[in-house]
């Protein structure tokens, strides 16, 4: 599979930066779900660009149109297929960007799987922007999930080397709901001030910077997730690496995990009150690739922007020569802000496939 | 998908370690491919238990039988089944394990997922034994990819908080079998003895220890991946997390990426004698989720293995109660030497089945 | 799958009859490839409704957009998205369909399947209308695919008991792009008269009729189609299925081969100039599963209409008493010679699928 | 998928005529299952060669060995690997198949699949041999199934133009359980001499007849199956072809429905005690692709066995002459008979993997 994925819901995305449309089919959603629209509006604005100084001055409204699916906003069972015009398209001059390619973009390499037929407008298939329709499908997983109890909620856990504090062992959904009310999630509520600077600094010096974001699963029942090839991490990291310009996924305490002994590493049981749980949560919910009944916990990795305005050296495929690229444009100087509604989503659909029952 | 995987080759696993046989199926290999089976067996030996105080005392001879898929030793097309016959299972009381839930392990997930009849003997189907036919099936992957000039090899990066080097810019083909030259390959030849040390001691404490594998992919050809969902991370990284006990997968410099400015993450490309490469490989060889020619890296967190003879608290699932549980047994104290090699299967496997024209 | 499919390429249909749109995108397309697109509308207008007395009068102009996957008229390689807005909708009320159940019609298991929250308007999601979309992406796959000099073509072989001849052992490109000059395409040039006659007295007494498609697939290459689960029968059956109302799928003689003896049966090979070719072609190009390189045939049967305007017993589901139904509408009396190039399309997108170097 | 097959359950398939052993993998069964092994051998019974005149004189006894999956006769929830070891393979020389093509047979098309590589001894991955381990597969569904009130059984309706009687609108559970107390299922009861007589004739002829076959499955609930791409014809059909000689699968009356008029056609409803029936059920259980309650009626036709031991002519391909070819060796002169189970079995299968809740 490639631009679709799925077992039991069946997502299919399309659309390039600058073509038409953006758009995503969701086949097989329950019938009878009554989505709440305004929820929807709201999670596509936490990624929309423009927003602030930090993003790209791009301006799309991002507005969601349904195509198919939905009786008033109640969801048929039919395959509901969602679409964004795009609005803003800079009709400039993409010629150099045909020949000079982008270090650390998917330039070079689609150029040869494409053999140069790909559109390179933007970034095309391979933008960022290609997200927005991930968020609506991850916003009507997420109001599926919520009727079962389970709420999802990531917070930026580091921009360069600022961190945020990681999720304890004990989450609650209203902790959950607190966190999410902030533009910018982060646990240590002070700490969104310094990664802003550090944004900005990244800004002023046409650089980027990157960061991590963290991500918690509540009240998934356990017994969620499958061997040998679909364990829960098995299943979420295909959808994780999906998103653009995540090169980490790890789940519970990841690479820490490594330098603990296995009486610190293995999370004790006990009964709270005729409930099975853990001391600690170090594997983040999940033993033997399937859920345990505590909060699943993955985090994700997202490298630095590689559009920057910096003097680049690269080569021109055409002329076959070494070269160097100045790439003026509209540029997210860090993406990791608007990239946690993404995570969310990503998390939302892919337990939202694991659950047979919904 | 659960026991079965793959988009161009079919895998399809079983076994449990108690049981009759462990096996694999390996569907839609390309005809006519001469295997060596004497490289195979070398391989399946890399795996194999009991070899030396490191690892579980249990032996296996992991003969690997052919049931179907050959004449002599070349592939006829159809699916080939190898299987290997359980032979030193102890015949043990396992009552204890059916009630007591061992921490860190699948037990508990597993007895809600399964309503109790699962088989708990050794860890049952999800007992790390079931990566035998992984390397059956990785070795033959291997061989074909070799055909194809694709070599690929691990190394111990970590364990516990005992590291390796990493692999730099410059890998060759020649590097990488002088590396695997060695039984438990490291890149600094130092380092494995101060690693067996720390696993000596977890052994002699009834503890374990976990660490980090990292394995290189060379000569993966520009233009291998697909967007959206289907990058080299997306397709790689299902496999890595099947893998029992892994935590964490990244690729490049993974987590440590996201400290970098972007100037620094972006890969320069350059011409040498026409063959387009990077000046540094910090996506390990990966951009845009399309291979660009340079190296695969990746990297895995492997947790400390969960069955440690210490007393661990935990919960008796037939009285409701808490309890205490001591598991008297075959353990390995560390398990990353033996992954080495299914690190490696895991990821011929998937690269295999990304390259449509083999 | 439900609302998806395909190995190779993938596929992803939405809409309802009475929506605000309908269409398809389909993934993993080769980039490079001009469409032509006069040939498109063409083939559009071929199953377009409103076009004679023997089809609904509902017009329709099946406009396709085209919303991503193109730069000009060359395709990228990204999933290509092409929608038809639906324009003709009446917005008469459907209330009484809710509860009486259409006899031959999907109202009754699909009420129960979406516990009523399906839209019902116009046979919603299971209309014949969605078969639209598919005649766009059987048109791109059928000029792919005559770049490899693969040719395909349907003609109506019976409507009730007015039958065509069948398709020779010897057809070449020419004889196909002969038959398909016609509008209705049958091989015997005078039967189409009688078929019509057939259709217009059906419609007369607000009735339906139903017929036979055959079709052929010239210029597959000998060693198409897998064993086990994926013989070229296997791999077609569903798709032809998929079409509404389609209740019979045969290849080559199809059910009359069982009254053969086997010396009959088999179709003996000989050398034609170097050329494998085989006396007769009863198995329709296909032994094993396995393309055999002759042509391939296959047969679809297509039942009468549901839709008919006689007075019907049937049920309410709401009050759950036996009743009788008159359904005043825009029916055709017969969809078989719309069909046809659906048949086509399919056939289209089946081969293509299984080509794996395309 | 090739060798695999199915979304809820997981089939792998594997073994040649001739060698080692072939087997099933099931995987994603339920947990829990006591499986009745005296039942699923007298399954296996009913296909397995050598029982009397009309079948091939090998014997093979077609044990079935479990390697996976069970403690005692109980699914554990994991992969359930059945082996039958092939035991009655004459080791005659097959060099003169490996170069003149049998007519009728996968030789020719799997030759240039594979490139000659393929196991050409008793048709190997091709040959009706593996079915067996389909039968044992189906029986295991079909023991699933019944738990759930889903009952299967088929007759045999035609061998070569002796005709057996086709279901009735009205079948009941104990219909199909009297109707299966026949070593060779029929619903008239006299039939089968004369086919028996067909069979029989042909074999003294050195030549071969085919046949078709009825299958029933009661009880399945309304609302299985899904749009676009996956009605129950199109999810039973490839499971249908797959099963070697098949060449035609219809629903309901199949062909015939399309000489009726749309008022013939059209089952209408009505109230039976509560329960939503048809008078008639022309379309098989299945409108829209969707379960209506009613039974699920399909047909499968099978051509002659094409193994017969005229002289026929054919091409060497070695020397790229045509020439004439004797096969000397054990054949059915009809498989009809043995297949009755299969068409079961693959209806079992199919129908548990739409399943969901199950």
């Amino acid at each position: 599979m490639s631009s679709s994925w799925g077992t039991n819901i069946e997502l299919s995305i399309f659309g390039e930066s600058h073509g038409q449309a953006i758009g995503i089919v969701i086949g097989n959603l329950p019938a009878g779900i009554q989505l709440d629209m305004v929820d929807i509006r709201r999670q596509m604005k936490r990624r929309a660009p423009g927003l602030n100084i930090m993003s790209t001055p791009r301006k799309e409204k991002d507005e969601v149109q349904i195509m198919s699916g939905l009786m008033g906003d109640v969801t048929t069972g039919a395959p509901l297929c969602a679409m964004i015009y795009n609005s803003d398209q800079h009709s400039k001059d993409y010629s150099l960007l045909q020949e000079c390619m982008r270090p650390g973009h998917s330039d070079y390499p689609a150029y040869i799987k494409y053999k140069g037929f790909n559109d390179v407008r933007g970034g095309g298939h391979f933008s960022g922007r290609i997200t927005a329709p991930i968020v609506f499908a991850g916003s009507v997983a997420k109001q599926i999930l919520k009727q079962k109890g389970i709420v999802i909620g990531a917070h930026i856990q580091s921009i360069k080397d600022v961190y945020d504090d990681s999720f304890g062992v004990d989450i609650s959904s209203q902790d959950i709901e607190n966190m999410l009310q902030q533009q910018y999630p982060t646990l240590n509520s002070h700490v969104f001030e310094k990664m802003q600077a550090t944004i900005e600094e990244a800004r002023i010096n046409c650089d980027s910077v990157g960061g991590m974001i963290e991500c918690a699963i509540l009240n998934v029942p356990a017994g969620i997730g499958n061997p040998f090839f679909d364990s829960i991490e098995s299943h979420l990291s295909p959808l994780l690496f999906s998103i653009p310009a995540v090169k980490s996924v790890s789940f519970g305490l990841g690479e820490k995990i490594t330098e603990l002994y296995g009486h610190e590493a293995n999370d004790c049981y006990y009964y709270d009150d005729e409930k099975v749980k853990t001391k600690t949560n170090h594997n983040g919910g999940i033993t033997g690739g399937i859920s345990n009944g505590m909060p699943i916990i993955f985090r994700v990795g997202i490298k630095p922007t590689p559009s920057i305005s910096q003097v680049q050296q690269t080569v021109n495929i055409k002329t076959k020569e070494n070269t160097e690229l100045e790439i003026i444009g509209r540029h997210d100087p860090c993406i990791v802000p608007r990239a946690v509604v993404v995570v969310e989503s990503m998390a939302a659909l892919g337990i939202l496939d694991m659950m047979k029952d919904i």
